[in-house]
């Protein structure tokens, strides 16, 4: 889809709704929304931030941003809206030196959120060259403002998101925590774990786990392939969270345990039926797909 | 691929390895291997029987099959291999039924640990109509031949399944069970219980777990959408094995949990780095692709 054409991202905005749109980190996420930001107009100017001169340097080439700032204080002294697309644990330390720059009503947010959801099976460290307009299209945007948040502030920045594909859903940050925990931060948890205890068995060869990573922990493994300084990231700062999850996933665990131990093939029988509802539902609301390939091609029929 | 055409699958045999195959059970491991037996002319003769008449009518009409057998007596009488490819559950019953029945010399196997391996995220009753013949192309299949079988019909089978494009592996039945539990069987439990845990949180509602699904906990939940007679019957008969390798699994769960309630950053990030290495490997001897589409497909560029 050439740039001018209206795609399945639609026709860009009569009126830009931000005078000026800084970004701070051009990985994948960073690139991306720039790509979006200039397809649909979400921005009058759009300045790119990395602390990587390489980045910076091929961000320039790209010319994928109107500018490409040298410093933290020229990069966000004339924005109206300044997105955090750095990892979580970079995030904190931004914020801070940016903060004496900021314009008086500029609005300050971050991906936080957004890597967790998108970005489970790939580094978080993606050259810009990765990014794409429609990385966005249909996935949930979560917005946790906090309480004394201007409500103006929250729509406007819900309009950018919503301009740029997503589908957004305000939450309190404390209730967000709770979801992705049970969603995305315990599921990363027991993909490592698992893995990790197949590395480390004397009765099987880590050979043999790999030779024969049947469907199921082939999947994890995909998993646990993830960034791990994100994930170590996300843990220590969603620790709350996921550990009253994960006290759950363990307490079922073990009833699921004694079930087998008890030969109790009706509680198993049931259980597995119900969890295919779950799937069922995902299905429907467009999440994945049912392509029953094993996540595999046919190589002939 | 015509019938005829050597595609990957190879020219067909010069001589059959078998005079007769009866296959029991025609899903579609059943018919995948009628098909790749007659493609790669493996047998004489391919007798099918299925207990559904249904099946056994639409098998008659696809003509996979030499003959289609009214009754299992009439089905084995002949053969000198007979596959059963039914349900774990079904074998025991129907290896009683035929025993009487069986030549002299006869070779009994059955497709239990294939059905692990392959057949994962789909019901295992699909119709014949889903076999193919490729379906097993560059596949493990792991042989457990009793102590006492005659090393020939070990050989004799494992020609077989080298013929249908497997790749062949003899193992002891007990490792076999306990190289299935850590690749396969454990991961399926886990992943039915984190779908589980999440179907009944009291903070987080069903809708928001269905609706903000990330990567990970959806994946989890195709696998969670498994066949749930199939998986009951593996847990019941490899119960041993299971809560051994479940044992293991929860002790270092504790020990990760330890670690987020610590702060320990360090060996979050170590073991998050210990697991990206058996992935590598995974992708390295070709059982899955490094593909970072997130397991959907970009829609624009």
């Amino acid at each position: 889809v050439p740039d001018h054409l209206p795609g399945p991202l639609g026709a860009p905005l009569a009126e830009p709704l931000f005078d000026c749109v800084t970004l701070i980190g051009i990985g994948l996420i960073g690139s991306s929304l720039a790509h979006v930001a200039r397809r649909k107009g979400l921005a009058r100017k759009i300045i790119a931030f990395d602390a990587d001169a390489g980045v910076s340097a091929r961000v320039r080439e790209l010319a994928i941003a109107d500018e490409v700032a040298g410093s933290l204080k020229s990069a966000v002294r004339d924005a109206d809206l300044v997105i955090l697309c750095v990892p979580v644990g970079a995030m904190g330390a931004i914020a801070q030196e940016i903060a004496p720059f900021l314009r008086a009503g500029a609005i300050i947010s971050d991906v936080g959120s957004v890597k967790c959801s998108v970005l489970a099976a790939v580094a978080p460290h993606l050259p810009p060259d990765a990014g794409f307009a429609s990385l966005f299209l249909h996935r949930w945007c979560i917005l946790t403002p906090p309480e004394m948040t201007d409500p103006k502030a929250v729509a406007k920045l819900s309009a950018f998101w919503t301009g740029a594909g997503a589908n957004v859903e305000v939450m309190q940050p404390a209730h967000h925590d709770l979801v992705l925990a049970i969603t995305s931060h315990v599921p990363h948890l027991i993909a490592y774990n698992i893995v990790g205890t197949a590395a480390h068995l004397e009765e099987v060869t880590q050979s043999e786990v790999i030779k024969f990573s049947a469907s199921g922990f082939r999947d994890f493994t995909r998993i646990a392939a993830s960034d791990p300084t994100m994930w170590r990231d996300i843990f220590l700062n969603n620790k709350e969270a996921v550990i009253e999850m994960l006290g759950r996933f363990t307490e079922d665990l073990i009833a699921l345990q004694r079930m087998i131990r008890h030969g109790d093939g009706q509680g198993l029988f049931d259980l597995f039926t119900r969890t295919r509802a779950i799937r069922r539902a995902i299905i429907e609301q467009g999440q994945d797909t049912a392509a029953p390939d094993f996540g595999r091609r046919r190589e002939e029929s």
